[in-house]
């Protein structure tokens, strides 16, 4: 899975969507643990840390007001209310790390995808997983515990939700087999690192390439 | 190398090209041989057959006026002079091909590639393989017989001329290792065929997955 990449190149956003019981995070966990270049996406918000979250690893805790003075001065890509907290993904750190060629994963819903894609397009590659059937999904949103057919009910209309926006999406990968999927999302990510577009080291190189040469 | 992809899709036409000695003719045999869903573009040409050569595998061999007549029933998508015969990519059996999933492989250099990219731009894919110095390619063309300085400068003047058409492509891939240059390649033609926009299967798919479903 090493491929020829020698050169400089700009990182970009990588955004893995699926409704829940697609198999999102399993992929998300294995791609960082994989992948050297690529790095989560830590968002900022307003909920209190539960037992065991660390402030800036698991996301950046901050006040209602910080949180305020963020979005007044621009300082997150896509930002959205959840169950009454907010959420959002903060600019800082990411603008500077594209540059020096580290990649982000945003395990992000349809609509922070729709926000980032507009916000910054050229950097943002999206990527979204289906499950390979209704009644397998239907399956595995049941075997998480002993919810009732209500709560069950209710996630299922979240993720018919979800996968109604599957057509804004750079990619689609149908999920029946987890590692072929997750072969799939790899050389996506890998493809995409080798766009002329992203490898700002070419112009430097094919200058060199050019030059006379003594035959 | 296999990932998922169990969809209706639509074909591609995968350009690759590159300045002689990066590889491209290598890389395009490996492809062939590995690839299943994907076949060489066989050229209409004005040319005599050489000894061994097989009408309709290697070339479509056609007389001068067949050849007139194909031009003005626009039936090539991209054609050229070289050395005195004239080359062409023949519509006819690859845009129903296309339709049904199969690719097609381009080995063309950047002219072709441009013409080929303005007529069906929606459906290819274009890969420029570059040497990984100049140096090492005047070693390249040197090694291949004995041929004159003058010979091997004017091949090196036309390599150089090539290069120079690095930025039409969506892809470069800097050929420093043979085998990291056609994986890079695989990865990129098993990317470009889980792209969203290829899978015309999906519609039915999703409409499969978004229907009222007992829990």
């Amino acid at each position: 899975m090493t491929g020829a990449r020698p050169l400089a190149r700009r990182g970009l956003m990588f955004i893995l969507s699926s409704p829940s019981g697609a198999g999102k995070t399993t992929i998300a966990h294995r791609l960082l643990a994989a992948d050297g270049e690529i790095r989560p996406s830590v968002s900022a918000t307003t909920r209190p840390p539960r037992p065991g979250e660390v402030d800036g690893e698991d996301y950046h805790f901050v006040s209602d007001e910080e949180f305020d003075r963020m979005v007044a001065d621009h300082e997150f890509y896509e930002w959205a209310h959840v169950f009454g907290n907010r959420y959002g993904t903060p600019k800082a750190h990411i603008r500077a790390d594209l540059k020096e060629g580290v990649d982000f994963l945003f395990d992000i819903d349809w609509q922070g995808a729709q926000q980032l894609r507009q916000k910054d397009n050229q950097d943002v590659v999206s990527v979204f997983l289906l499950p390979p059937s209704i009644e397998e999904l239907g399956r595995r949103l049941r075997s998480r515990g002993t919810d009732s057919d209500a709560v069950i009910g209710a996630r299922m209309a979240r993720a018919q939700d979800e996968i109604s926006h599957w057509d804004g999406y750079d990619y689609v990968v149908v999920n029946d087999d987890i590692d072929a999927c997750f072969t799939t999302v790899r050389e996506i990510l890998e493809a995409e690192r080798i766009k002329r577009m992203r490898q700002t080291g070419l112009i430097d190189f094919v200058r060199d390439l050019m030059k006379p040469v003594n035959l």
